[in-house]
């Protein structure tokens, strides 16, 4: 990603020491774990603990087991999501789970969370230990209000910004957080990094929210649409369902647990002509716009043109 | 349990922490977390670390956090097991997984790992986060190591001790090592305790092990055989594929994915003829003698007499 032509060598080699990494005694632990590894994926959570290194005493010894941990943590929650969801594909490949059934998949993800922990482990500041338990315990609440919420109209907006918040934002925060508390920032810059985070991680759930509304499925790797199938309520939905003209044709439409391929595009027309998109569009702004409120209060190294470009790019992905 | 009489209204405190601390924003986690702390359990590994702790500066307060978090580590796993298990009670009871399914039994397993690193995260020592990120990592390449090799007749005595090590020998050892450390206890010390813990978290195993064979479903709180069904071969079993009369025969039970109930006697009985439980019942006692020698480095406290006791018990339960 041009955005991080900054840190792009340091981040090859966060990417070989993943892989090094998440090798087990176990052979069919390591080959689960490499295959998804394998899949690709935007390492943003390693590029942001990278970035936020950079407005102090950036050092990539120090950074790299944390944002090692960051892309594990990330990975392990997949390979979890997988074993519940219905989907056999994520990035275009065969899920963990299609490949190795549940139990691998399971254990694999248990496997890759316990390795993040141990790495973080090694830090002397436990807060690094402490801020990603409890991220991850937080991912948990998100995940089962996720299971809770799903296929029920009569959520609201706040059910949403929490569910997103626990799904993306936290760990976006955590890694803008601790990038800077790995390289011994002081209080009121890791803050600043923090919130950052937190409103950029918001306004990227919300747009990817947006585009498995409007995208295509060469450009998500996955059918248009899923979040609606597995009944993932997002902000688009809760808006369209008060908005629109055809207030229960929606609603059938929405609650209905298995929609006909025809009940999918339906419902993404009914959406689409609401208004939603454009609304869901205007609160990603207001969090690009408080994220980028933070930067003001950071010193001026080159890092922070690239957070102001990270944020604009978020802004402009094509819908 | 009579043995841990010493500590009783220390466990109590600590069911008292465990039941407050399981609680969560999501009242469904909530409830699948309470529902396994309800059905039960002997808390050995609390009661080890308040026992280890015995040794020096026996202080409740700071023990605590650390044994609410080794019984919600073993929790977490227990709710693992059963979703990837085909077993519908656990302690007498529905799995969680059967009362509320596979998304919410996989989700509470990394709510309870969560909290518990959560826990001991706020410990200064990072080595209680370090040891029990470590243990959960080898947990898992057990658990693995258990899939890939079941049903499979070719399997060795040391895959066999590879396996208990990380299923349960490990945890309890940690709890052993980790009730020390938190007292602050000086190395000699924690290290005998932790060798204590280690040889009789293995002689625990096996008879459990051996339970599974030779008692009963009322004793057991689920049927005889259970490993076998799930082609789960303990060290009897290895044995008896040796040293059996009828090897083929033992070997085609083993190996068969569907036993009906007949099958499953039969295995038992051969097991049993083969002089199996003899055998792993003798091995079950080394590692006993193994524990109590380590007894012999620790200081004259009365709990050091709670300790042998314990390995006398596990080398006496009922067959």
């Amino acid at each position: 990603m041009a955005l991080f032509k900054d840190i792009h060598s340091d981040l090859k080699t966060v990417e070989k020491e993943i892989n090094r990494y998440i090798g087990a005694e176990e052979p069919v632990l390591t080959k689960a774990s490499g295959h998804l590894l394998r899949a690709g994926g935007k390492r943003i959570r390693p590029a942001f603990a990278l970035l936020a290194g950079k407005f102090y005493h950036y050092d990539l010894e120090k950074l790299i087991p944390l944002a090692v941990a960051l892309e594990v943590i990330h990975m392990a929650s997949l390979v979890h999501d997988d074993v519940v969801d219905a989907s056999v594909t994520r990035r275009g490949r065969p899920t963990v789970k299609s490949k190795w059934g549940n139990r691998i998949s399971l254990h694999t993800g248990d496997f890759l969370l316990g390795r993040s922990l141990v790495l973080i482990s090694q830090y002397e500041d436990q807060r690094i230990s402490r801020v990603l338990s409890r991220v991850s315990v937080e991912m948990c609440q998100g995940e089962i209000q996720q299971i809770s919420a799903s296929f029920d109209a009569d959520q609201r907006f706040r059910d949403y910004l929490y569910r997103i918040k626990r799904k993306t934002a936290l760990l976006i925060s955590a890694s803008c957080e601790l990038g800077a508390v790995a390289t011994g920032a002081p209080e009121g810059l890791t803050r600043a990094l923090t919130r950052y985070g937190y409103h950029l991680g918001m306004a990227f759930q919300i747009t990817d929210d947006i585009l498995d509304l409007v995208s295509n499925e060469k450009v998500l790797g996955k059918p248009v649409g899923g979040d609606l199938r597995q009944g993932i309520i997002t902000l688009p939905v809760i808006y369209a369902l008060e908005h629109t003209r055809e207030k229960e044709r929606l609603r059938e439409l929405v609650t209905r647990q298995d929609k006909s391929a025809e009940e999918v595009k339906e419902t993404i027309r009914l959406i689409k002509e609401s208004g939603a998109i454009d609304y869901a569009f205007e609160i990603s702004q207001k969090y690009l716009e408080k994220a980028k409120k933070e930067l003001e209060k950071l010193p001026d190294v080159k890092t922070k043109k690239t957070f102001a470009r990270i944020a604009k790019y978020i802004g402009e992905r094509q819908y």
